[in-house]
């Protein structure tokens, strides 16, 4: 992989934030854009802006292309069989709250059970938490081992015939582990349950494959796999979603309105109802060409590499707590330096123009598992490189010194 | 107003389409963006692209500034008290369900009555039907005159003391009519019930006082009027916002997550779970800036005239039927020429480098009380010229000699 040319994709990095050359180590918050997505957007609306499936002039025709080209270019991206099995969406937050409001009282009764981590995302959880409530179904969790990964054997412990809906990241945003999705989505699948995935966390960064992987539903961000923010996707088996009602109504998403009655379209545009985020969609699938010229593979090889170097760097600091296992790291790395508290390392670093995020990182369960009340969490990308880290490691340990 | 300088600052104006430069009349569709917004976007993910209210980092509090800036000036263009009161949506439709399925069940029982009228968009009109259908409420119509304007007096007539919601957009889409909005919010509060103003057609091209109209909620759409698609606004009062559950569940729009239970922000973060479309808030801020620039009274008076201009010309053509009154249109022409198909004069239309739309414009209950199954439409923006008049004028004759 070719550091350089990467680094250079990216415009925002070449900029110096408190007199140093910027680092940015928070990728799984959001994710930095390479040229290409930011000119995909330029040319988007200097030539062919106008409003999708409407028009029969040429902007709409164009217009429409693209939009249902990048529809085309994320279902083979993560291996859905057809376009149609994939809604765009805001985001994971409205993907995932679309399944949870749709698919999920549909299948729930009293008693019924729903099957998440203490790990999730908020985006990830309360949906679920809620639809107990809301339904009167049972939430579970899987327990965690003490490093904080979820073994097969406890889903396998967890998961009961009870079970209707499993819902689980691929990736956690906190600790980066890769949750063994496809021998729980086997489990979930021999309870007649289906499997919900988050991607938000993996899709950036692994070579995605839903139909080996064996899910239901998947959902993703573009604003973390290096496209604009306000798109994301859900990726649905196609009779899941066509066995689904919308929950948003509005332009494009009928068949036929009457006055006190009203038909649907069929799926995806069943849950597309208004103007859609074109440009969004024009500049995901940017940076869907923009990740496979690198490689899906590279990248991964890349961020594992980078992980272990900084797992290495960071734990020969004196006073440093990491969270999570020492391996299987993908791309995040959760810390603590004694007792201070981490939105004062994190401002400390930000001095030396290193950016790292300070908080709950939207997973107030697992805080509290982890039983502290927010972390430090360094998390790199595909342009992130050695240098990065070193230049975290040396802040790191004049940040203690600031403190000491 | 410089139609020269406007003209020049969309760069989408400046091109070819079949052979002719084009001549953009699809604004109520989408309108075009102008270099501002281009240029505010590209630097945006150039120089301050951060996930928001998250990082201590320094593009993280850029980004919140950035984002927020943009609310407070959303606030101050419509005329809201305070930034609280605007939560960012997808768009307008987005807007108008988070009422609908917030508030709407939260007052009102079977018997309660929703008054809406036959001419609003799919997207203020199914979110109220399916409403009804879930709660038991009784939909009702404020009757059209023959020329498809709403009166005071027919409002009056409908709305009663079981009316809780009334919800009637500002600007009709397909005829351009300008609803009496403040006489309708005054009898609805009369009986106690309150307004929901769909604003997607009137933000782009009058000036907006939420306060002088009497709006208790009023939504707008980013993409109908110079800003980016997938961004829109919720204005709602305070109290009537703070008395709202979410109907979205993620990242940052909660107070406390518990296994079993959790608490939720203020208003307007409890509406805004997951990562916001900080790009679109951006491009929409300079958007307003834009539009602020040329000054909303000189765009519609500019859009009021240039529509005469257009009702003048087309009327001219034999065998043309125009849809709606003769006056208080803005921006909006909307026919049929002859029995040809919508479909096909907008087809004939692009090959002389003039896009209209055809269809039913996201309006079938409108449709049906016109009589018709579709109809083209003209619309028009601050861009559009005399001179675009013309070119669609000397094209519709061409259009009908086609097909004699």
């Amino acid at each position: 992989m070719n550091s350089q040319w990467i680094k250079e994709q990216f415009p925002i990095l070449n900029q110096e934030i408190n007199g140093h050359p910027l680092v940015y180590l928070d990728s799984a918050a959001t994710s930095q854009k390479p040229r290409a997505v930011i000119d995909a957007i330029k040319h988007y609306y200097e030539w062919d802006n106008a409003n999708v499936h409407r028009g029969v002039h040429t902007l709409g025709s164009r217009a429409t292309d693209a939009y249902e080209g990048a529809r085309e270019k994320v279902a083979k991206f993560i291996g859905a069989k057809r376009p149609e099995e994939i809604v765009f969406t805001r985001g994971t937050t409205t993907a995932l709250n679309l399944v949870a409001s749709s698919y999920g009282p549909s299948v729930l009764s009293e008693g019924d059970e729903i099957v998440i981590t203490q790990m999730e995302h908020h985006s990830n959880f309360i949906p679920w938490q809620q639809l107990a409530l809301r339904t009167g179904a049972t939430l579970k969790f899987i327990p965690l081992e003490q490093d904080g990964t979820v073994t097969v054997e406890a889903a396998e412990a967890t998961i009961t015939s009870a079970t209707k809906i499993v819902a689980i990241a691929y990736v956690s945003n906190v600790m980066g582990v890769v949750h063994p999705i496809k021998q729980i989505a086997d489990i979930a699948h021999r309870h007649g349950a289906v499997i919900v995935v988050d991607g938000a966390q993996s899709t950036p960064h692994l070579k995605v494959d839903v139909q080996e992987l064996g899910c239901d539903f998947y959902t993703l961000s573009g604003h973390k796999m290096c496209g604009p923010t306000g798109i994301g996707a859900l990726y649905g088996k196609k009779a899941l979603l066509d066995s689904m009602s919308p929950i948003e109504f509005g332009g494009e998403m009928i068949d036929d309105v009457g006055l006190y009655e009203s038909t649907w379209k069929d799926v995806p545009a069943r849950f597309e109802g208004g103007t859609p985020i074109i440009a969004g969609a024009v500049g995901l699938a940017a940076a869907i060409d923009f990740l496979q010229e690198v490689g899906m593979d590279e990248i991964e090889r890349h961020e594992r590499t980078l992980a272990a170097y900084a797992m290495d760097r960071l734990s020969q600091i004196d006073g440093i707590n990491i969270y999570g296992p020492n391996e299987r790291h993908v791309g995040v790395v959760t810390f603590n330096l004694l007792d201070v508290h981490p939105h004062d390392v994190a401002t400390v670093l930000d001095s030396f123009g290193v950016a790292v995020r300070a908080g709950h990182h939207c997973c107030q369960p697992l805080m509290r598992w982890l039983n502290v009340s927010s972390t430090a969490r360094a998390s790199l990308y595909l342009y992130n490189t050695e240098q990065d880290i070193d230049r975290l490691a040396s802040a790191l340990v004049q940040t203690k010194e600031y403190f000491a």
